[in-house]
């Protein structure tokens, strides 16, 4: 079985193992059985040696010879990163981005619920968006201390943002996944995750230069 | 001067660029002049060596003992990127994602003109969004070859997500920012960078279960 000493994981294999994630589940939706260090390497644009090092991280899956069982290799990535244990989430702001994620992402695949959205315009209150019913943020902590919510998707203008967060994290959540392009302050028992989009583009105007120029 | 030896430099250190941008921006916005790598370590929660490593790869912008200036070393940064290119893009797909991304991210940050965006969808076309006019999705090819658009931005569905990357590609697009949560299959000269916010998602899981484990 593999160790659950993750603190010692460096954070470049946590940010692959998503994607090996997405890879064993198009794998496994095409009724491959095995794949080899080689042949996964290949997908993932690393090499086999990779590959081996980013799994003995977490113990062995494969044997000698007979590659990786993808399933088993599949489902042991989803415990090792947690979506097995089912967190509820909150996400505040229906705006744009809020109703995009609601509307197409999901959730399922990472083993969260959305149980609620919060806003505070007085005509969103009550209705629902893809199933999921929209409530007043004045009534984020009460509800969040009734039904136990552990992650809040922080949907809300930039200027809202750090409040936004400061009231979730009254409430007693614990992680904050951050699509408001700041940077937010929290207590060192709440996790972030920031989705900033405009590190993305320049990530994508530095790769297109450096083709650009080697042209 | 800093090389222009792109292709030398580890991923790792590409995808800190923008963040070093950030606080870069902050910090000449508070009139601070100078930084040390002490100073701009504890800020990003890295090392003073690991800093004066990443710069390393562009050449020597500090002094020993005196630190950095800011603003070169801000200005340095965003043309390392290619920010100062100036690249031209067009969004395709006006949906929520799309709209929020025209109505709320600030792209001058960096250096991209977002010309035009698309979409099939009669009712949109003829309409605009935050100043930025929506065409018919039909004209993508004719419109890019004659304006010069070197980014696209693909927010459309996931089922025509691959499909709008190859009507981007036909039209002469270079790079795609990818939001379909969709891997798309693109010729080696065009650079993909994707947004797939379940790898995100999936992360912020992984970093709450260590937290919640190690309590």
């Amino acid at each position: 079985m593999p160790s659950r000493k993750k603190k010692m994981i460096s954070d470049h294999v946590i940010t692959r193992l998503p994607a090996y994630l997405r890879v064993l589940n198009e794998l496994a939706a095409s009724d491959t059985e095995r794949i080899s260090s080689q042949g996964l390497g290949k997908i993932m644009g690393l090499t086999a040696s990779q590959i081996r090092q980013d799994f003995s991280y977490f113990g062995t899956f494969g044997q000698q010879g007979y590659g990786y069982q993808v399933v088993a290799l599949r489902n042991e990535i989803a415990k090792i990163m947690g979506l097995d244990r089912n967190y509820q989430a909150v996400l505040l702001g229906t705006g744009n981005i809020g109703q995009a994620l609601l509307e197409h992402l999901d959730f399922s695949v990472s083993g969260v619920h959305i149980k609620a959205a919060f806003d505070v315009r007085r005509e969103l209150i009550g209705t629902d968006i893809a199933g999921v019913p929209v409530l007043d943020a004045h009534d984020l902590m009460t509800y969040c201390q009734a039904e136990g919510v552990d992650i809040a998707i922080n949907c809300v203008s930039a200027e809202s943002a750090q409040r936004a967060a400061e009231h979730a994290v009254e409430a007693g959540i614990r992680a904050i996944w951050n699509f408001t392009n700041t940077v937010l302050t929290v207590p060192d028992h709440v996790v972030v995750e920031n989705i900033f989009f405009s590190d993305s583009l320049q990530r994508l105007e530095y790769y297109l230069s450096d083709m650009l120029d080697s042209e």
